[in-house]
């Protein structure tokens, strides 16, 4: 088989992307052969502007019911594969917009959320990103964990301080995910994962995608597919071919304004951090190259076999051990 | 003067309150002689549950302009005394009803909240409460704190953690206070606080006001009005005598209901702690009995200056400091 063959055979799942969501990025998608994604809908929102951003996005599907469908189980995983669809997964990449009720869980699944990353960068109800001084899961934390736990969503520990992500993976009756991490073994940074806390999620029954933000890989926007590759099996080679998948963190169509509000506490308060320039690694700079990746991880020497799990197989078996169906 | 005289003519400040709120309690007020009282508009609520609190409150207090006031600066406390009125200044045991939000500190301050309490028994986007393992001040909780100070919000620490405590008595620029709270040097309770904890506050310039709470005096609902004295005593001996006023915690006119929505997280999620019966000291079980502070702490051998100055004076005098009018 090809390595374009094996792409387009292949579920191609991407555990994150944050792109501004509109037609010319849904075709990218499909140009990519992507299977199915999880979408960010919320970050600093609230409960009602995170619905509001829902229901947008779910129009958005539906006007685009050509290129896109929603996901709410691996089965739609499936169905989309087999449609030649891109399957939306909506993800928040923070905990915020449950507020202080733990019934909005069950509303945010009903709603098709199937992905929430407990905290975003900086202290919410539930603990604390990895911006700052991280005191570990709350009391009401691990009331929404368990609620998690019961309703089937993901928890996810990308931007999670390191206290709060040990204290969820412990706490969680089903697995969870670094859904986009790139290993500190490569570039020291707060975003990045010890060897130690790739070694303690795994053995945990947990998940990490690898994401390829240009600000967290050594080379910066220098870096390459290659770069990439390099990241994705050194951290496989912790967590072993079954716990690892993709998740790239694709901002594209966001302009800088985006960029500033992901950056600063609740979108407008204290600076956390500042990215610089991003530009994602040569060859794999759209989603619509993603078929490349699939290429490079084959000419490094990886089998069929691990470049499919790699590619979306591992993910959609998480995600159907959280979801249940 | 006889200490009924001197009751009269007192200044009489409650740095608490959190009954409810009704024309019974305006006139018990009146009958106790209070010249001003902090409260309590906001507990578990958000935003708009708590503006809509506060427009309640203001339709009863101009209802019952006959009995109480509004207070904004300690001008309108000397002029609620002249009067012949109760002064009600609005407090929050929270900053929960600030949400993600910095401007909303200034927008509670317009419509008349001088004290504002970082935390309310648990881990908000702030810090973390006394029922809980505290994780300190958060950088998005610095950030509410200098704004509190700028426009003239008194920071309140008593159902706060050990941890966020200091670190805000180390941030204000303004005084602090445990508006309401008791010795753990006379009972061990995680409300309770320790003699270096309020020796720190009185050494960095804030204030204590002591509560007569049953379930954390040392007798429980046994404890007179002489077991309320000698912990204000107690007190005093560590933080001086200009730096001790009153903070009740009456709850008069309260059911069960409101307790359990007190000691549950949120108001409705885990339970934090169960007071059982909560009955106040003898000789100071309602609002209306306060006249009988002043003549017990008289009669336990303080001058007349000094009683003045726990009695109100102090209260007076710290808030113009933090409200700078």
């Amino acid at each position: 088989m090809s390595p374009a063959e094996l792409h387009a055979d292949s579920i191609v799942i991407d555990g994150l992307i944050i792109a501004k969501w509109n037609r010319e990025l849904f075709e990218d998608m499909r140009k990519g052969g992507l299977t199915a994604a999880n979408c960010t809908v919320s970050v600093w929102e609230g409960f009602k502007a995170t619905v509001d951003q829902i229901a947008a996005s779910q129009k958005l599907i539906r006007e685009n019911s050509d290129l896109v469908m929603p996901v709410r189980t691996t089965a739609d995983i499936r169905k989309a594969k087999e449609l030649g669809k891109t399957g939306i997964l909506f993800g928040f990449q923070n905990a915020h917009a449950f507020e202080d009720q733990i019934a909005y869980v069950d509303v945010f699944k009903q709603l098709g959320v199937g992905i929430v990353q407990m905290c975003y960068n900086t202290q919410n109800l539930v603990g604390t990103g990895c911006y700052e001084r991280d005191g570990g899961l709350s009391g009401f934390g691990r009331e929404i964990v368990a609620e998690m736990n019961r309703v089937g969503i993901m928890c996810d520990l990308s931007h999670v301080g390191s206290k709060t992500s040990e204290e969820v993976i412990l706490e969680s009756k089903k697995p969870v995910c670094y859904s986009h991490c790139l290993p500190s073994g490569l570039k020291e940074h707060p975003r990045n994962k010890s060897d130690e806390e790739l070694k303690f999620i795994a053995d945990h029954g947990g998940f990490v995608g690898v994401t390829m933000f240009a600000p967290f890989l050594a080379k910066g926007i220098d870096s390459t597919i290659d770069d990439y590759a390099e990241a994705i099996e050194y951290t496989m080679n912790i967590v072993g071919e079954d716990a690892i998948g993709i998740g790239t963190d694709f901002t594209q169509g966001h302009g800088q304004d985006f960029f500033e509000y992901l950056t600063h506490d609740k979108g407008y308060a204290r600076r956390l951090t500042n990215f610089g320039k991003i530009i994602n690694p040569l060859g794999i700079r759209t989603v619509g190259e993603f078929p490349n990746l699939t290429e490079t991880l084959l000419k490094r020497g990886h089998s069929e076999r691990v470049v499919r799990k790699i590619m979306g197989e591992n993910w959609v078996n998480v995600l159907k051990d959280v979801w249940g169906e």
